[in-house]
């Protein structure tokens, strides 16, 4: 039985028990954000809080603490550099519902629905400015940089993903650097954090900044697989949103490499040329199907999730340890 | 005769004369910028060389470049500034013409005209993440605060000017911060940086740093009094972007004040409910000259030209704190 396989006999999930290991410190984490995304400007902490208060896992905060306190660091220097994360987390979507033009997020209308495409990218930058004035104040240049090379790192993995959009020549490998930038470059830094500022010795840096980025990328192709998951209707969430934006994923790439030349025909009309109709979306859930390519996004996910595991026996064991252990299987099995 | 009044005899504007004492550690910048702004993603260095090297009078880091000499600091740190503090105003650039709906920019089109409001938010993103990866390589927390601090303001300038669009009510107070945060904030911190890093007194810094700001204040209001000059139009500008965009700039403030209740009616209709048609750019200026507002925002400009000049008279004077005194009233009287 591998790590993946094993089952929490509790009910609680391994999200559940971090968060409420951890809910103290996330009580100071959302102080310190609620305070810090303040401004004279009324409609900066209007639009941040509609978005931070719509909620989200906060699993990214959540991480910083769990690997600042997994090596007994200071965690009040980790509550101001989970809500650095959060900020630079923010200002990411912020700007990513305005580049795929979207209208929800968090279950409600997206910000820039709300408030203008204008305010997002401005409020954006001013989370993500306010992100770098919290790091000066903690004063750790080992952090600052962490933090400001997952930034720049982030906005590559995003232009990279602008630039393969609608291309049907993208490897599974032109994915996975998309993935890794804009999504696991900043689990890794928020894992990294921790034993930097616990003066832990490049081993356990290196330990959790790897099991940072292997769930980050577990995390992002599952979320890739779930947006052609047709039981995602049931949770109030629409099927598809990356089929219409034509966004080279997992199971289109996998299903693409297997295509016959009729079927190269269906997705270079729908994705290539972005001409979409109605049966569209159901006939590639079917090309989907018939190559079992949204299985194959789980297996490919599966086998970054046990890489992360890997990455974690490095540290020493402890209960912590164990919850960010099962945590991996919780974010690849989980079903929204 | 005040300072202002002072004229240049020799053929070279002060301008002219700091690009040109300047020369050598400018073309070390341009390395720096044209060096750091490369990346694996093609689109990124793309996109940043074509509004990069479409110019622009790079006043930012020369004021970098200026502050470091007059104090005898680190040149090889200050190219490294000067090249982050470029960065920081290149990725306003590119959000603000997404923001604005820009379609030209330096008599080119605007990137997010060329490229797409995508790209150009997220090459933005990047940009200023990278500013903040070369401030770390520096290694000044000092730095880091003023710098971080600057973007703060600056989006939160910009965020304010987008709050009071098309608002009748905004007030000169208003308009003095919305300008003070979007412009003068990155010109005091581009001063500022020089006496910073070469290990100068508070006095000394404090000068610097007001001399950007009044500077930075009295260059945007002369850029909102350039937008309505006629003289514009030859020079191949659009006149009257503001307008069309309902800003509440100096010009449309000062002849609100003395609106009749008809005139009042005018701008209502046009800036407040932005029901603009044929002939109300002409009769917007008529009312400008009825009014003379064009001429009081140039006394207003001046008056913190003024200010800006006094404060340098806080630090050791040099030829090179001449030029700079010079650069005030050439910023101030340029036509474009």
């Amino acid at each position: 039985m591998t790590a993946l396989q094993q089952k929490d006999d509790t009910k609680q999930s391994p999200l559940d028990r971090l968060q409420g290991d951890m809910a103290a410190d996330m009580k100071a984490v959302n102080a310190m954000i609620l305070n810090h995304m303040q401004s004279e400007v009324p409609l900066i902490p209007h639009l941040a809080s509609y978005l931070i208060a719509a909620g989200g896992k906060r699993i990214r905060p959540l991480l910083t603490l769990a690997s600042t306190s997994l090596f007994d660091g200071d965690m009040t220097r980790a509550h101001r550099l989970a809500a650095c994360v959060e900020f630079i987390h923010t200002a990411t979507l912020l700007h990513d519902d305005v580049v795929d033009n979207s209208d929800q997020r968090r279950g409600k209308e997206s910000a820039n629905i709300v408030f203008g495409n204008e305010a997002s990218v401005l409020v954006g930058d001013f989370l993500f400015s306010r992100a770098f004035q919290l790091m000066v104040t903690d004063g750790s240049l080992d952090v600052l940089r962490i933090l400001s090379t997952a930034s720049a790192v982030i906005a590559e993995g995003e232009v990279l993903q602008l630039s393969v959009q609608n291309n049907l020549d993208t490897t599974l490998e032109d994915y996975l650097k998309v993935i890794e930038g804009k999504t696991a470059s900043l689990f890794a830094a928020a894992c990294e954090v921790g034993p930097v500022i616990a003066n832990q010795n490049t081993q356990s840096i290196e330990a959790m900044r790897e099991y940072g980025l292997y769930l980050g990328i577990a995390f992002q192709i599952v979320d890739d697989v779930l947006d052609y998951n047709a039981n995602r209707a049931k949770l109030g969430k629409t099927v598809g949103d990356d089929f219409r934006e034509g966004k080279m994923t997992a199971p289109v790439i996998l299903a693409l490499q297997q295509a016959t030349s009729e079927e190269q025909k269906f997705w270079q009309r729908t994705l290539g040329n972005k001409d979409q109709k109605e049966g569209d979306l159901e006939t590639a859930l079917e090309l989907m199907t018939k190559y079992d390519t949204l299985n194959q996004g789980m297996d490919l996910a599966r086998k970054y999730g046990e890489k992360a595991i890997q990455s974690l026996q490095k540290v020493p064991t402890s209960p912590l340890r164990n919850t960010l252990e099962n945590l991996v299987s919780f974010t690849i099995e989980r079903d929204h």
